[in-house]
């Protein structure tokens, strides 16, 4: 029978190549074998939604601050966030800089907040694109992309850095909410046909303080957010391995986005989270690649 | 006859649609066939070193704080580096601080600095998983990872956020520098086959200061650094696609890296900046791709 243990399951991630212990909580590095089956996943669910006629793009793992202040994003997450700070000054200065750094010193003061934050989703660089009017039908994205959440934990599923492979879709209310049904569906489906154990479930983001508690009540109640869930390190709070997002206007109003019928666009959102996909693999089939259910490794590599 | 041009470079980028704007400078988004062109460039070069016996881990974008410290960087390079700040409060610290942001106001001060900053190069993050004796031999990796430089610039090949494809080799300096030259021959004869216009020479990391001016001159006395260059929005500045670097032992020591005689480890790295490579191809190909000479096709798509 399957155990879950959040720290045993790091160790043995590491033991077998999984992961590359490196410093800071949930920034480690991937292996060879890991990295193998992230991408194969990943080919497997952009092979899915192949005749969608989706367009693909792909952006940095930074994104322009203004992205975060105009959706408001610090007033739900605000210790989430990583912002990008840098040094400007002269040579007297850097040499004082330098100086703190060497005697072990802190630092940051030194340092001025640039125009760009690490990417907190991976659909927030797209939005501002799509300013004006979208064509007829509107629009449907797939991007994978470093996304980072500052949660530092020992937990190996709780990573601050990590790849979403995401799909998103502007257009009318019925437009967007009828796709991401669909895709709750495929997304549940893609993921048992690897026979991982998936459920999905009406869901809310970790909304920051009492206030917060508030907004995720709503946001469950109107069935905003469903995830995907696989037990990777416990039987009982199983890990969001897919998250789906209907976000209404929130990002047409924001960044000015038009139907042609003037109405202000809706926009839903998908994605797996690719890491916590590839730790549920192993979770389920075991660390030996070889030994995994053979039709398993038929839907990854075909 | 070819012109070369900067800003009407950015803009055919852009109309051809392999460039997607973005705010800030230097951080804007690729479309698919520019993604396909890098990952087929990529492939060609993991494919070139495949008998190697290379080690393969990738990282996040993000590394320990740490690494900048103990490698001198900001003494070296102190306003390329971007380093992760956050906010860390109560509820009334962070109401302030979604008010000074609703208000337009700036609120970097708000923000703490956290143990990560950017990677500013695709190696930095494999050294200190090093520290030890290596093996016999040595230790010889590749990553593919996303890099930052804080230098904003309107200049298309200049980007603060892109991806090097990255190899590294630990061992004694015979080692190392043999390694090197054999990949100097290798990387201008990968980019000859792609009937890119490329020259190796030598060259000099941008050293701040003046301090950094007698840096750069020992350098390039002492032959550390390599560059292929190929001409991409200046004929007379041709733009760095490959670099080389020999570290003597700045890593080793940095990290306490020992070879099994007890020495301290030399290392090398070369990195192919792989958007510039691409913009390259465009450059000296053109922005349709079927047109493409059949030899450069059949290289990058065997």
């Amino acid at each position: 029978m399957t155990t879950y243990n959040a720290n045993t399951f790091y160790d043995e991630l590491v033991t077998h190549g999984l992961v590359v212990p490196a410093g800071p909580l949930g920034a480690f590095g991937r292996g060879r074998v890991f990295e193998d089956v992230l991408e194969a996943f990943d080919a497997l669910v952009v092979r899915t939604a192949a005749k969608d006629g989706v367009e693909s793009m792909t952006f940095p793992p930074v994104i322009d601050k203004m992205i975060i202040e105009r959706t408001g994003y610090m007033d739900s997450f605000p210790t989430l966030c990583g912002a990008i700070h840098s040094f400007v000054g002269n040579e007297r200065e850097a040499r004082a800089l330098s100086q703190r750094i060497g005697q072990g010193e802190p630092w940051g003061d030194a340092l001025g907040q640039t125009d760009v934050v690490l990417n907190p989703a991976a659909c927030y660089p797209f939005y501002p694109t799509c300013t004006g009017t979208v064509p007829e039908g509107g629009r449907h994205v797939t991007m994978l992309a470093w996304v980072y959440r500052q949660e530092p934990s020992l937990e190996p599923t709780r990573m601050r850095s990590f790849r979403v492979r995401e799909f998103i879709r502007i257009g009318t209310p019925e437009t967007v909410v009828q796709w991401r049904d669909h895709w709750l569906d495929r997304g549940v489906a893609i993921l048992k046909s690897l026979e991982l154990p998936a459920t999905p479930d009406v869901a809310a983001d970790p909304f920051f303080g009492r206030g917060g508690k508030i907004l995720a009540a709503g946001q469950i109640e109107q069935k905003l957010k469903f995830e995907v869930l696989i037990p990777v390190i416990s039987l009982e709070h199983p890990t969001a391995c897919c998250s789906f997002n209907y976000h209404q206007d929130k990002f047409g109003s924001a960044f000015d986005i038009k139907l042609p019928n003037g109405d202000t666009a809706h926009s839903a959102c998908l994605g797996f989270g690719l890491e916590r996909v590839v730790m549920a693999l192993f979770k389920t089939h075991g660390f030996d690649l070889a030994a995994w259910p053979s039709g398993v490794r038929k839907r990854l590599w075909p």
